[in-house]
């Protein structure tokens, strides 16, 4: 439907495409669900959109998304802010709250190094870490970027810059998942899990 | 995260989550993204929203999406008028518009009869369909809603409303899809590709 490129149905097809894991033939789908959708629903989907990028800024602390002027963990007092745990993005914070075993604060860095994607250290809220150790109070940071490649690099890269404040930096265990079976287990898991064997 | 359910970006994920195919976790990471997204950005896509369910509209001769005063198929003067395909919805017409073969125009019922989901006939553009045959100048309908227990269901339905009117009233043909394999067609499909075998 070439001719229909510029029209309505077609540009806002063409913004849903935009978003992560949503081809063009979801997209369509979800421009004709729009469609379907009241005035007063799709007025509401506009406000949300325009407001959630209107209010929603980073934490100056922890990098983390808030509308409040510190997010919701750097302004706890029961928190542990001498523990920060570094993720890569907002979402995985989500992921540790979930355990709700883990009491400390966090530190967004929004990406992780990787040359091949042009994204540079400097891109990295790494500097804004930096500053926070250095202001003192915190004793140990925990490096809790995804076991990938540049996942491991960003948090070898940001130990290293770490580790002349004379502060604690740890990584994640990495080893069997909970539940995993052995024999589904991939090389590399099996053999970080054999590697890190405990006593028992 | 209870306390975050009135927040900016809880609201923006909710919007996502009443689209459809899309979890509370994807339309979490979708916020997210937006999060990312420079304000340019997020405003083209409020905008795009806005605009499109402002300017499109349905055809009032076949009820197909439009922004124009009748359909791209309504106002063709190439298409053939006295055939018309009846489907579900406006997507419909692009895999049928895909196969190049097509060349008679469309009628959408905007939904399929279903008892279970509260749908009943006066819901969909049924009327607008009789009154367009009883105007005159329609030979066939074609009944091309899913092969589903609605779908028949609908074609059924619609084609016994029609038959008064002295038009031709067909249904597309089910059988085995062209590169399928016979040992992977569920039995329905092979018991219809049995009935309606042709003479060769």
């Amino acid at each position: 439907m070439a001719d229909h490129s510029a029209l309505p149905l077609a540009v806002l097809s063409e913004q849903f495409a935009k978003l992560p894991g949503i081809g063009m033939k979801s997209a369509q789908r979800l421009a004709y669900h729009v469609m379907e959708m009241s005035d007063a629903e799709v007025n509401a989907f506009a406000k949300a959109l325009l407001d959630a990028k209107k209010t929603v800024h980073t934490c100056p602390v922890c990098q983390n998304f808030t509308e409040q002027q510190l997010c919701r963990f750097c302004s706890d007092e029961k928190r542990d802010h001498r523990t920060v745990c570094v993720v890569e993005t907002p979402k995985d914070i989500a992921a540790f709250e979930r355990t709700k075993e883990y009491k400390g604060v966090y530190h967004v860095l929004h990406g992780l190094i990787s040359p091949i994607d042009g994204i540079k250290p400097d891109m990295l809220k790494i500097k804004e870490l930096l500053s926070r150790v250095n202001d003192g109070g915190v004793d140990e940071v925990i490096m809790a970027t995804n076991p990938t490649v540049e996942g491991e690099a960003t948090a070898m890269y940001v130990s290293k810059l770490l580790k002349p404040f004379g502060v604690k930096v740890t990584r994640l265990a990495f080893g069997l998942p909970i539940g995993g079976m052995l024999e589904y287990a991939d090389e590399v898991t099996l053999y970080k899990a054999l590697e890190n064997r405990n006593e028992i």
